[in-house]
């Protein structure tokens, strides 16, 4: 990095605009010019790119600057120039969760191009005599920057010794002034005349681990007592052992406040519930308290802790709902009538899409006179939680409060502990979904459960992954959820379950499933709905784990292989191949040696994760009726493969092994017996010598 | 346009990016998130889109907000809502050349969106008594905003009568509620709470219509002196009918002014001159003059104003050179030689790109202490000339010239006359041809002249025509000019000028030939060499303009049909075809009734041209040197044509008529008879109907 001048005064003829030397720009990534940040994990690479150049032949230089969480100063990162794309790129390493900053610097690297000049007019054997006493300058110059010492003393005599009135032969002379380490000391330190920056800074979010890789469990704690109890967090505490056993990272609970009364539903939703109903947790609040309380019959506080404690020493983090709304009996209501809407004869509003009406529920209002109270007091449930070790929440129709909240109540969250993961629970039209991404939601729910089609599947998916969603948007992939039973699982059955359970486990590193889902529950409310019959929303639900049909092992081997194989860890590393037959999908999951992702290739992902392991190529019925069988084309290429190289694939469902030959190779695949193949790439050693930097990072 | 309140104050304890009620963003055009202007022509249509939501179910309104050149206060075009693309549009007429402002503003439809929930309350049979006290409320806050008058007591009345303790009939105070008129009232002066502007205010640039359009014609005046004496203005003014003649809009005349003596280049740029060499015309200065001085062989300011009053009578526009750089001979080298760079013995630094030196010229130094007093000399070289009635410059190598120079002073010029057009002579890397167009050049030299393949060829014209690009950047696509004489043409011959002539003045609307292209001249001065024999830069040039091979009568034909069918005036229409014989390119340059350009279709293409006239069908052969045949496939649905429709097609080069039926159609092309088919469609009184709104648009 080299010293900088501060940036001229603006002199008042010309305005500012034309006191900028060089052109930067064209900085990727950017969202929405700046508007937005991208995201990253810790261990990412941010590879920064930029369009750097200025007028004439002189040779340039550039860097990233960048501030890590806290960092006061600049660090610097220089570029390289990629000739065959016309931009520079540095690559920076995140190695801590938080905000940081970034953008690039331009300058003329005057004494790099000075000492070319005289090269190519020595070797012409034209006269140099004038250059000798440029160059001579410029190191004086730098040498005026230093303090005394053996370097500035270096620098003075060269100065001195190349230039005509100094006695040394000339080839003396242009020897010291070609010289590597006077290019290296000048480079430290001559300080270039022209430095120009990138008119904007830009955010860089970046989130630990946990925020793009995870098996996600969802339960209701409730429903874990036994012989028909309500169920309690010591219950929900024994039971994790069981979701150890099933390899989940993540369980994440409905919410668990006091239930309010008021107008409470009953059994599938009914209006007219019995003293006996147990209420949707949904509607929050009591008068044992609102959304920092807890429901007196799951627990208290110590209990409440005592199960986060046993979740974690199983490996298991906690998620809680954060579902901002009120029952008509919140605390809220009583103490902060003005937080809601009040209509003109003082009541409040309850929630309603005319002609229907939730009279359960009192919406917030957020632009209330009272605002910053209200904005404090539901930042302060968040804190509540994460001072209870609580550090990812699952937010309930973030859609339907403002984006400037989110904005604001995430960045306040997150300045405390940038390690808060916050997950959207937004089912809206793109355009809004994709902006809770973009203004501060770690992780989505996306679209999966309806792209239950092939070619519409892929297409979602090259969305998510391939474009610019991916530098922002997370997609979580719940097979299901306690509003969304998917007509195909009705319909489907069983294969259905297992179909659907292999593509949210592998095509990307963040999928979850909903308590039931290993049991096949597909019985609606009524055919054609979404909801299920006797929903746990609105009852307790007893489960006999071990019933049939039961897919729970097939839950435990795919958890277990997204632990084995770095590349079902990865996100941007999804690239699909093409089958003759629609119903089957292929994709494969890239590892070490992929390529073609634009400027990355053989290490990096688009988005700067390491690719490591084996590549893993999935094939799936997507039939869950009957057999199908097809011609699959591997994408060898961003495999960084041959065309007509022979590889071992060994299907990690049954352990059997085959030997391919090229991109096209045969499967057939009865749901009866097995909906899909995942199979691991094993390359000879002859072929993948080249391919692999390291092979002790491959697993297997 | 609603009334609109100040901006909320800011509460120091919430940032200001939380006082947003709704998102605005993703607005389109937009470049590089507002840092450069898009482009239109007068009588363009400025589409403008932009995503605007919130939470909730509430309707929402929106509108850009826009201002013409000097207008002070902002004009509103209200947007609609588009379902399928989840966004706003509006559309803004450009009436006049200059910058325009453009941003985008939404806000909560308060009244509208109770007016619907009461509608269905209504319909429903519910209670709604305090709905119409809500609405009696707005109905009075919208009435405190009036003046005393009848519209203010209409409101009056509605408020009081709409609630229930006015005794009119339940049915009578809902219709009331409900009427069409009183909504009329309400969206004009009931103001809205949470009008949210867009982040940025963005430019565009408005030019006038020869900025987009024009066939320009390049020579040399000193060339046109009877029997070898030297050219003048005079002569050129004599020239000027055969010009008119030839169909061109624009003159583009080399430099004008004096020429240096010292390193005077001598015929086929030898560094021997001898006293008769005339010089070359970018050798700008002597001792009779600089940049705005006229060369006397030429003539004086008289004689210039006269050719200038010539060529305008007649419908021809003067271009032009504006050649930043001195000859040692300059004024400015003797009065300002700071202006330059001055070498350690007090030398001036000559042009050199090591080992190549160029003495005859003077680089100048942008960056010179005394900037601000020669950045505005440059600047008032290009006034004195727009006083003289040139208001097109064709600018000699701006890459070799500052960025942010070009950025100030084409701003500077075009702040006193907007309708001065700067024509970017750059040949360089594309990122840096680009920004040259994003920071103010009006049009651009293209790689025209070396795309003569037809895959390569078409893949550049859509970057030009479909990408983003074509929001900034205008090609003008030179055949020839004095520095580069292509290979294509050396080796091909007349079929080749003949194929060239034909692609360059239909693919895009702005095109130019330098003289003697007419003539076929194609001897270059050594063989691989792009520079002519005998190059007209170093010497008088006198032409036989009744020579053979002579192609005039294909450059007044072509001339002609741009003239005549708008399709070829219009620069976003481009949509190609396919081709079975490589060797064959087939295009459409769409006409009324096109479709598939994105949001628009039927009257615009993608950068609010209007579209009109028929669609014109090209087939050029490439291939000089012997004939081809292809099976070529029109993009029937590109030009809003069924895929069975039979329709005429007349070749305006031939006259011929021919029959074609659905997307596949034969050509054959012999070129030594015909390099290309420029079909008119012509569709059926029948097919026409439904797509064609103004018949009369038609031409033909």
């Amino acid at each position: 990095m080299p010293p900088r001048k501060k940036p001229k005064v603006v002199e008042p003829s010309l305005p500012a605009a034309s006191l900028y030397h060089l052109v930067v720009d064209t900085v990727t990534p950017e969202l929405d010019g700046g508007r937005y940040p991208a995201k990253r994990v810790t261990g990412d690479v941010l590879r920064v790119g930029a369009n750097v150049f200025k007028d004439g032949h002189e040779l340039l230089s550039a860097h990233v600057l960048f501030k890590g969480p806290g960092d006061a100063e600049w660090s610097a990162e220089p570029m390289t120039y990629s000739p065959e794309l016309d931009r520079w790129f540095a690559s920076v390493a995140l190695d801590r969760v938080g905000r940081w900053r970034y953008t690039v610097e331009g300058w003329t690297d005057r004494f790099g191009t000075w000492r070319s000049e005289l090269k190519k007019k020595h070797d012409a054997g034209q006269d140099f005599e004038l250059e000798l006493r440029e160059g001579s300058a410029m190191v004086r110059e730098a040498m005026g920057r230093m303090r005394f010492g053996s370097l500035r003393a270096t620098l003075e005599q060269t100065a001195a010794m190349i230039v005509a009135d100094h006695d040394a032969p000339i080839d003396h002379r242009v020897h010291r002034a070609l010289e590597e380490e006077l290019a290296l000391l000048m480079q430290r330190h001559h300080a270039p005349a022209d430095v120009t920056r990138y008119s904007r800074e830009l955010t860089l979010v970046v989130d630990r681990d946990r925020a793009r890789t995870g098996a996600w469990y969802e339960f209701f704690p409730r429903s874990l007592g036994a012989g028909g109890r309500h169920g309690t967090f010591d219950d929900a505490a024994a039971f994790m052992p069981r979701v150890a056993g099933m390899g989940f990272d993540v369980v994440y609970l409905p919410p668990i406040h006091p239930i309010g009364t008021q107008f409470r539903k009953g059994r599938n939703n009914s209006l007219t519930p019995t003293k006996a109903d147990v209420g949707s947790p949904w509607a929050i609040g009591s008068a044992e308290g609102g959304h920092d309380a807890i429901h007196p019959e799951l627990g208290d506080d110590a209990s409440f802790r005592r199960f986060v404690q046993r979740a974690n020493e199983l490996g298991i983090e906690v998620a809680l709902d954060y579902a901002l709304q009120c029952s008509p009996d919140h605390p809220w209501v009583r103490e902060h009538p003005d937080w809601f809407h009040i209509r003109p004869d003082g009541s409040i509003q309850y929630a309603e899409n005319p002609p229907k009406k939730y009279q359960d529920i009192f919406p917030i209002n957020f632009w209330c006179e009272d605002r910053i109270a209200l904005w404090n007091a539901c930042r302060d449930v968040l804190l509540h939680w994460v001072q209870r070790g609580v550090r990812i929440f699952r937010v309930d129709n973030p859609h339907t409060k403002p984006s400037a909240f989110w904005e604001w109540v995430i960045r306040e969250v997150q300045d405390r502990d940038p390690g808060v993961v916050f997950f959207a629970e937004a089912f809206t039209k793109p355009n809004k979904m994709q902006n809770l991404g973009k203004l501060g939601f770690t992780m989505s729910y996306t679209y999966f459960t309806w792209k239950n089609d092939p070619r519409e599947l892929r297409e979602y998916m090259e969305e998510l992954t391939a474009g610019e969603m991916v530098e922002y948007y997370r997609g979580n992939l719940f097979t299901n959820t306690p509003d969304i039973l998917n007509e195909y699982l009705v319909d489907g059955g069983v294969p259905a379950f297992r179909i659907r359970l292999v593509l949210a486990a592998t095509l990307l590193p963040l999928y979850g499933i909903y308590s039931g889902y290993e049991l096949a529950e597909n019985v609606p409310v009524k055919p054609g709905s979404e909801e299920y019959m006797d929903s746990e929303k609105y009852e307790l639900k007893s489960r006999d784990w071990n019933a049939t049909p039961n897919i729970t092992s097939d839950v435990v081997l795919l958890n277990r292989l997204r632990r084995e194989e770095p590349a079902l860890r990865a996100y941007g590393n999804l690239v699909f191949g093409e089958s003759e037959n629609s119903r089957v999908l292929c994709y494969v999951k890239q590892g070490l040696g992929a390529q073609g992702l634009g400027e990355w290739g053989t290490t990096h992902s688009r988005i700067g994760e390491v690719l490591e392991g084996a590549h893993i190529i999935v094939a799936v019925n997507c039939d869950p009726h009957g057999a199908q069988e097809s011609t699959v084309t591997v994408p060898l290429e961003a495999m960084g493969m041959g065309a007509d190289e022979s590889y071992g694939v060994t299907d990690l469902l049954t352990g059997a092994h085959y030997t391919w030959r090229g991109a096209r190779n045969y499967v057939r695949l009865d749901p009866a017996v097995q909906v899909a193949h995942v199979f691991r790439v094993e390359r000879t050693a002859a072929t993948t010598a080249t391919a692999t930097a390291d092979p002790s990072l491959r697993s297997g």
